[in-house]
């Protein structure tokens, strides 16, 4: 746990969540600040930040984990979009390591 | 290989591509119209649509191999986005699953 993390802050639980989904490798809440019907982060326990580092087996299963979560919230049929912010051209604000899911209607472009 | 799939036919060669990157997994080619500065596709070689019948493995893989592109066309350290649409909402137009890496000047909202 890195102790400046928002995201670190929502795993132990020190800042409250919309928890969706939680096991003992990742966890998933809803994003406080949605940019669609649905949007869902889905992040590691352990404070990790670029992908260069994290075991491919732990990106695929966030990733499934994602595909999930969009089947249990009604979006798997209508369609969503998984999406993973590296650094600063990205957009990417929190330094830990975070999968989005987004959908609940049609999206714009990916870019 | 389906006979009907832009992606099977790149793959195969039928429709030539820019391919970046090729292994027994996956291909990576540009994307022909590219949303960013650099916008490049990685595709596994099966015909694959729906992420709820992918090895997680795979998916993993399909990520790092974005990740190791982006480096390699000089887009890791000023960022990158990795985007992997699924259905209609998400704006899907190929039927062969496949991950976006955009980057190479700052993005847009993710959705």
């Amino acid at each position: 746990m890195e102790s400046e993390c928002l995201f670190c802050k929502i795993i132990s639980g020190e800042i409250p969540s919309t928890q969706v989904y939680r096991d003992e490798r990742v966890m998933a809440f809803l994003d406080i600040t949605p940019v669609a019907p649905e949007h869902v982060l889905v992040v590691p326990l352990e404070h990790l930040t670029f992908l260069d580092l994290v075991d491919h087996s732990l990106i695929g299963y966030m990733a499934l984990t994602g595909d999930r979560i969009a089947s249990e919230r009604g979006i798997r049929e209508s369609g969503f979009r998984l999406t993973m912010n590296q650094g600063e051209d990205s957009g990417q604000e929190i330094d830990h390591l975070h999968l989005h899911i987004t959908g609940g209607h049609p999206l714009g472009p990916i870019a």
